[in-house]
């Protein structure tokens, strides 16, 4: 087959992502792997190195058409390096060069939730658009920043650490980064949940479908949509705080669009409606129009976004 | 004389300072002259265009040497057009085509608050990096964002809208932009001048050297460094919003360093200590370390940036 290609990975905890593009978005092949995190995760890059050489023999291309493979990392990305990565098991990894030398392919390395967010950009609900802010909300919140189609590294690799913006001085939980009261305390499917259960403590009295089974994020919107109260005060309580939060980001880069993805999302429009109600009360006028969508691409976002970087 | 040349302008509603500089950063020339603001400021792009004409012919220069003219304004900018100026009585003009068909030259735009911390990025404290957020306390709170050594304009020209952060849902009183509980209701000189208001009227038991005269944010500033409990209170709540925000936008950007100026800067390392001790224990671990410090170019900020955007 003729034409330039390249690969997009999407390393995760339990499974590595893989896919397989032509430069213009077409997918020519997806497929997965599992992390091995054994001894320090020694195994994850020699195994993606291995996963794509077969990918490129198996598909009939030739090494001069590989553009290059961007890969997607959970934890801080900075210079195509990663201080640490808990999930996998990683101290400090020169992955791009480690990567560069097992493949002798160009490599370039990002975060995972601002390689989502340059997925999202370029294939999926930001497409067409080069200013966009991603937000996922799953077990935390992660977000990605995307200015002129570049993804926002940051000094520290901490571009986009939305999930851990100070939200609230009432908390005296921590959050896993040491602090107390990020958004990511609140606005994760581990948040919402939270916040489900301290409401129900709070107001015994209130009849809640949420008290007969599990609490969690995907019970409170099925309750919010069937017009349970008590499902509806903490979807509010999530719906301000993650609205007020994006207003906050809105103000600092102006993004044309605003998407939300991950789990949560799941809920569908009902979640983008409110949330967008609470933004457009407390943004700035100039970024009151700017639209808050749902992602499209769901767990694929990743693997565009990877790829993105190395068109 | 030899070399390329450029003019970095920066308009304020009285005065336009306007500077000529070498593209070293070398200043050639400096001067202001006034902003005629009749006739809905018909004669402003005319005034800069006669002044930088002449001065090209004062100092004995060609024009083949001038690369160009950056012009920061008072309002959103957005590609070289202004929707509109308030202080400047404009409405919607495109300040880069205007300009330049009455120069002959290139001419970049911005807003003056973005051009400022271009300028500090440049040739003040932000001079080395290429990730600098500024803020500027004045009468309102301004902020520009910069990202790899470019203005962060944003989609509607909101970028660095900082001072208009939705930061308190207890306020009352509009901001000038409508929405209630900006950060520049709080943070800007105005804005400390009515917090130390309502604290000397929530307790008019407290002694303070604040109940005689006029206590602006200068006076506050002065008596907190005398020790005086009440303009120490308000410091606080003051430090402890900026501070705050300020946390809020390194989670998004992730700066090299952050840059306060304006005429509350004035106050000196007392004010960023202070607010820098709130950053710190409000933002993300791997932004703590971001020095949070004073800008160094005062009103020559502007020019510098503007300058810089033709360079």
């Amino acid at each position: 087959m003729a034409g330039k290609i390249c690969f997009g990975i999407d390393v995760g905890g339990t499974t590595i992502k893989c896919g397989m593009f032509r430069t213009d978005g077409t997918v020519l092949d997806k497929w997965e792997i599992p992390t091995r995190t054994e001894n320090g995760g020694e195994q994850i890059l020699p195994d993606i190195a291995a996963a794509v050489h077969g990918r490129i023999q198996v598909n009939g291309f030739e090494e001069k058409q590989i553009t290059g493979i961007g890969i997607g990392i959970p934890g801080p990305v900075r210079a195509g390096k990663v201080p640490v990565a808990v999930n996998l098991h990683w101290g400090e990894k020169d992955v791009a060069k480690e990567l560069e030398a097992l493949t002798g392919f160009p490599v370039r390395v990002a975060n995972d939730a601002n390689a989502a967010a340059l997925g999202e950009m370029w294939k999926g609900a930001g497409e067409g658009r080069k200013n966009v802010i991603m937000i996922t909300l799953g077990t935390g919140v992660g977000c990605g920043v995307i200015i002129n189609e570049q993804i926002v590294e940051g000094a520290n690799g901490a571009g986009g650490e939305v999930g851990h913006m100070h939200v609230s001085d009432d908390l005296d939980e921590p959050c896993n980064c040491g602090n107390k009261g990020c958004l990511e305390q609140f606005c994760s499917a581990t948040g919402i949940a939270r916040l489900a259960r301290v409401s129900l403590a709070e107001h015994p009295e209130t009849e809640s479908v949420l008290r007969d089974g599990k609490p969690d994020a995907k019970a409170v919107f099925d309750a919010y949509k069937e017009g349970d109260a008590l499902a509806e005060s903490v979807v509010r309580e999530f719906a301000d705080l993650l609205g007020t939060a994006l207003s906050s980001v809105a103000v600092v880069t102006d993004p044309e669009v605003i998407v939300i993805g991950g789990g949560v999302s799941k809920a569908g429009e009902v979640l983008t409606d409110i949330v967008g109600r609470y933004y457009r009360q407390k943004v700035f006028s100039s970024c009151a129009g700017t639209p808050v969508v749902l992602a499209k691409l769901g767990n694929d976002a990743g693997i565009y976004g990877a790829a993105r970087m190395v068109i």
